[in-house]
């Protein structure tokens, strides 16, 4: 028997869900629209065909697989319960019993479990990537906002509440940026891409940078890949995006190891690619913010997930995890 | 056969030992100075002989005394190792073997352990105190410094290395004032018994409030407790050292909830005798600095160990845990 878990991404506007072995190779995948219409019931039934289309095709490359489980990484997921809650992107509203709804469809499964896709990212790193040795670790993942999942004694830190790990909403700058939760000055505004956009900007208009390589770019046209492909160039402003942005990372990974002395913090998404350009003034940022005790004793690693497949990889790795 | 555990703690010029039964109460209690020559072997003597007079103590008390263990805390305390580890506040200096030193002379024990003391204080409030039936909780201890301890699912949190929950060192204001670690704009330079007094000269600066009943402190005369007094007594400027050392703990808590979304977050230590006047601004501004989904879930409650001996008492506590 081949043992695989199936993995469920919900975004805002796609679902992506695939089956995965235990050494976090994705078999097979499909995608379908997360709906706008906000039916959780139709949507169920959309998935629940997906999915068994996909149990279908992966008894085909390997009859004696066996399906494990399923686990879902979705905005604002919620491991206690189940539940997706009042998620901001989604149009399901309120609190969504999505683990008992889908458990209707597959009841014969031994683990159906959902968390946030920031904590799916942290399971997978534990499970298939860089943290399978580590009992103490943090994610970060920096995209579109910038979630984390911490890791503590070898378990995720879901908190009283199973919302733990919103270390993208901890204070940067008080009184700085309009984050896109309301408040002002989270490191979610300055760290995630368009965070990453909005530095550029403010760059140009302090230099006045006419000649920079991003001039041309609209604020709507620019984003994070553009970016690093003007500083590959050697564009003294987007190095300069980097540098800031590292050096606004770095502030904040000092303040989660002040919190949690992990022995590694992964970061993961878009923004990473740049390698070196945001790793190197991240490092050196953070280390500069540690208390004495604490200064070059942790890592700040790139994930091992990758990328393309990440997301269905960490949601899979729940299963894994619930089995333990 | 009564069970009772030793409690230990050290302190820049004092140390304070108590034996603790199992409910919290110190049934006898000594002190002796820290040592400033910086010769452990010589503090190690000193010790054990006040150690063994209090298991006498406590045995003319109650002949049937069972002592467990000797919990310690320690500045810089680490629990993995049992050292105590460049210690800016003690005369001794590099990495000291506490525990091995000290199990020599008491090897038929069955618990000797050390950490910090937020984190004792964190672990005597799990035991003893207002946390008895809580998985998920941070301390933080305001005095002189600021300290804190976290527990996650039922554990302390130690992290990679022994020195997690150093929460004071967290940054609240870049670039601002000066930190007792040499960095600036750390929550220990707001929130401190000293980060109060730092407020109240700013603020009479501010208004130049010769009116004020502080204004006739030099900053060496004044000290929290005068605060408080003033604040009582309805001065201004005083109670407005209150709302704003609020204001600033209020946005430091909201950073430790969305890391870990505790159930509660317990205060302790001098400036929290002023009840109201400080727990009242703390919750609101947590409050405002909450996303949605945190937001009325957490609690702030004032520490429920004894100030006079909390320190014992929560040194004492480490035992217990380590029994479990």
């Amino acid at each position: 028997m081949k043992k695989v878990a199936i993995g469920i991404d919900i975004g805002g506007t796609n679902t992506a869900i695939g089956v995965v072995d235990k050494e976090g190779n994705v078999m097979v995948k499909d995608n379908l629209p997360t709906p706008t219409h906000g039916d959780i019931d139709k949507y169920i039934d959309d998935l629940t065909v997906a999915i068994n289309e996909l149990i279908k095709s992966v008894k085909l490359l390997n009859e004696d697989s066996e399906i494990l489980g399923i686990g879902i990484g979705a905005p604002n997921g919620n491991y206690y319960n189940g539940t997706i809650e009042y998620a901001p992107n989604l149009e399901f509203k309120g609190v969504v019993p999505f683990v008992k709804l889908l458990k209707n469809n597959f009841s014969e499964l031994k683990a159906l479990a959902l968390t946030n896709d920031a904590n799916a990212a942290a399971i997978g790193e534990m499970i298939y990537g860089g943290a399978k040795d580590m009992k103490n670790f943090v994610m970060y993942t920096l995209g579109t906002g910038v979630g984390s999942g911490l890791v503590v004694n070898g378990e995720l830190v879901y908190g009283h509440d199973g919302f733990a790990g919103e270390c993208g909403h901890t204070m940067l700058i008080p009184g700085g940026r309009l984050c896109g939760c309301g408040t002002h000055g989270h490191l979610e505004a300055y760290c995630s891409a368009p965070g990453m956009k909005r530095t550029a900007f403010e760059l140009l208009a302090y230099y006045n940078a006419t000649d920079s390589l991003l001039a041309d770019k609209s604020f709507i046209e620019m984003d994070s890949k553009m970016i690093f492909d003007a500083a590959e160039k050697g564009d003294e402003i987007a190095k300069e995006v980097f540098k800031v942005t590292g050096d606004y990372l770095g502030q904040g990974l000092a303040d989660t190891v002040h919190h949690l002395s992990p022995e590694a913090i992964f970061l993961f998404g878009g923004p990473t690619a740049a390698g070196d350009l945001i790793f190197e003034p991240t490092k050196e940022a953070m280390e500069e913010h540690l208390l004495p005790i604490f200064k070059d004793k942790v890592k700040i690693l790139p994930s091992k997930l990758k990328a393309g497949d990440a997301a269905i990889v960490g949601a899979s790795a729940l299963v894994w995890k619930e089995l333990e």
